[in-house]
């Protein structure tokens, strides 16, 4: 392999293939995200500080991503995506408004044993939000 | 809700849960990357340009982000990761070191109805990877 072919380590975007994009994109609206523009009845993306998180109709993107294969069932995808707050005590406003918001309560925030403390909880289509603080930013999660 | 309970709309981390940590450390490095120190048998990471993509055994992950919920089957998990590579040409050579370094070839690369030029390839776990070249970056995926 020569260095060129390398990939960059660098993430483009997360997509996750879901039911309803539209209710997707409400929800997060409603969480506090704007929506980067472009977006369809098919597909909604958000910028999340460089990386997109995106959506995308579960059937299409399986089509892409998984020809041939079955498409996964609804429940958890076992899969979660992170925020980090800046302070151990927004950990719970945070996750509450989501609650707030509509989201669906997983796990309520705790001290974890890796010295951080965080809670889940799961959009309309059960995809889990871990919402954080991490002692050391890039330390282990 | 006020201001100070928004989310970040910024991504810290994709956590997959897996089977086999050592085996995705494994072939991750030898796609090219760099794990993140502080790794172990049940934890590793790779900083993504800012995010970091981790991977978590998969019924540990699930104690916390799914509890009282069904672990996931094998098989492709609704969800798709993607870099983006910056020139179109490359798009074919690194899905072909990928496949090299021992992912599964999952779509060759071709062009798409958006405008640019993309393949998949599957890690050990079948964690799918969208290897794109996007010709205006942030734009549609």
């Amino acid at each position: 392999m020569t260095t060129a072919n390398l990939p960059p380590q660098h993430l483009f975007a997360v997509t996750v293939g879901v039911n309803d994009v539209a209710r997707q994109r409400a929800f997060y609206e409603a969480w506090g995200w704007k929506p980067s523009p472009g977006g369809s009845e098919q597909y909604a993306a958000f910028d999340m500080g460089g990386p997109l998180v995106a959506f995308f109709s579960r059937h299409s993107l399986g089509e892409e991503a998984a020809p041939g294969e079955a498409v996964p069932a609804d429940g958890w995808n076992g899969t979660t995506l992170a925020v980090n707050v800046p302070e151990r005590e927004s950990v719970d406003s945070v996750w509450q408004a989501a609650v707030d918001a509509g989201a669906r309560s997983i796990a309520s925030p705790v001290d974890r044993p890796w010295g951080g403390r965080s809670g889940y909880i799961a959009d309309p289509e059960g995809i889990r939000w871990e919402i954080a603080w991490v002692p050391t930013p890039g330390g282990a999660l």
